[in-house]
């Protein structure tokens, strides 16, 4: 049972949302999907992914969607980098946090990233040096590989041990395909605790299995200090619609705060936000059930 | 972290979830899905509800189920009985266990049972008494009420009392509308087993608010004995659709078997029934998801 606790909410809609739609938003409504975040009580939001247009096409605007956005107190404008010019972009851009990822499989990091695992980590420490932004790593695929199926925990476990001796201040596990349970879950954030007690601790989760909000509790059982999620809990396959999303900020939100663990959002606005959202994106119902069955009571 | 753990999944989807079905399903249909469940390894399938059929018109053909389904070894038919009546009809059909319901608010008692919560209790009294059959008593509206809000846990619990002293060997918390967080899952169970540690602990859980599987979880972690599922997580609100249902049998056993807790079903048997079910409601997404996303690995 968890008690008088706080977990950050970082809003990755903008970013990962989005880049998994079918249907693009214009740069206005993203600077206003951001805005909205911000509002409702979200202290930090991904607000767009600095990557090769021609990788990401929904992600072309990241100069546009960053200037559409003024800095402040409670305002932490984070970005999406995965290599030296994507940083430098962001950099120029003017954001106020920044996330690579280092993938923990092979396969998938030749895929995503055209690099190993070895070169990513090389990458990061170069990034790392160039920057003095806060500077997180989001280990993708720490819960399992579409290409080679289960990642051996130790070794994702070994790669957070390097990123911490990097000096990386905060690390992130991601469900990247939605296969994680909640046992893995809690050894993981406990491992990292035990390896680098001064690391902050954050997890990314898809509930394409259903099991994403059971991963959430066991991650704020183990100690987790951020929660990525998503408004709506958009990000699903456009060919499966509702079936792979990030975990639904709302519906984390309500599950959260009935637990006693506050995350300083207002669960009526995110609940607006999503139902804005809906409507942006066509009005076809969002994997986020909150905005469907009501808060409560 | 739960490890070789045995979990009794109960199958309530011939009842529950088409009970809240706006399509309904020939008497053959209900009898192949609660072969199709037993021939996955379902211990026990809660067949039908003896209710009047105004009241319930989609269980009108209770008889014609029951008779459909012959009994043996590892095939436990299950019938919901709300009063004496419905008690007569099911143990005339020759059903093997019986499943009652105690409300724990006055107000939904009232509408739902046409009885009071005492009266009820009176009622379920008379019952036990009644037959051999194990009969088990379900706690509805455990976790919040439609018309009351938050539903006092102490008083949940107090009803468990009673129901032990009355000599009925299981109590399930039903959180009929949706609305708990594991935290209370944990208190109620954990209750439950201080309070009357020979009574079999049972739970039963809606994903309206996506928060149904870390209830599971938090349940499994208490002590729970029995979980009930629907094949599909059907039984959503028919105008609005997936937001409801029961937690799907397939993304229940997904989740279990990768915290290795054991179950007895064969998940692939149950992801194909979940497609067969799919199929005969009409071809419209279930919610339940790993018939979208897949097995893994």
């Amino acid at each position: 049972m968890v008690t008088e606790r706080t977990v950050e909410i970082v809003e990755v809609g903008p970013r990962d949302g989005l880049q998994n739609e079918s249907r693009e938003l214009s740069t206005a409504d993203k600077v206003a999907y951001a805005e909205r975040a911000f509002a409702a009580g979200t202290g930090r939001v991904e607000i767009t992914s600095f990557v090769h247009p021609k990788a990401v096409p929904a992600m072309a605007d990241a100069e546009q969607v960053a200037a559409g956005l003024a800095g402040g107190e409670g305002r932490i404008r984070s970005a999406l980098v995965i290599n030296q010019r994507g940083l430098e972009r962001a950099v120029a851009a003017g954001v106020d946090d920044l996330n690579a990822v280092l993938v923990a499989s092979e396969t998938f990091s030749q895929r995503n990233q055209r690099m190993s695992v070895a070169e990513t980590m090389v990458e990061i420490a170069r990034m790392k040096a160039a920057t003095d932004l806060p500077f997180s790593v989001t280990i993708a695929c720490s819960f399992g590989c579409p290409f080679e199926g289960h990642v051996p925990e130790a070794g994702v476990l070994e790669l957070a041990t390097e990123l911490a001796a990097l000096g990386i201040s905060e690390i992130s596990f991601a469900d990247t395909i939605g296969v994680g349970t909640p046992d893995r879950v809690t050894r993981l954030v406990a491992g990292l605790a035990e390896r680098a007690p001064d690391v902050r601790r954050r997890a990314h989760f898809h509930n394409t299995r259903n099991t994403g909000y059971a991963n959430a509790v066991a991650a704020v059982e183990a100690g987790i200090h951020a929660l990525d999620a998503a408004t709506g809990g958009i990000g699903g396959c456009p060919f499966a619609p509702g079936a792979t999303g990030n975990i639904a900020t709302e519906d984390l939100v309500y599950l959260l705060h009935g637990m006693g663990v506050a995350t300083g959002l207002d669960l009526d606005a995110v609940v607006a936000n999503a139902a804005w959202l809906q409507g942006k994106l066509g009005g076809d119902p969002i994997p986020g059930q909150l905005s469907r069955a009501g808060n409560w009571p």
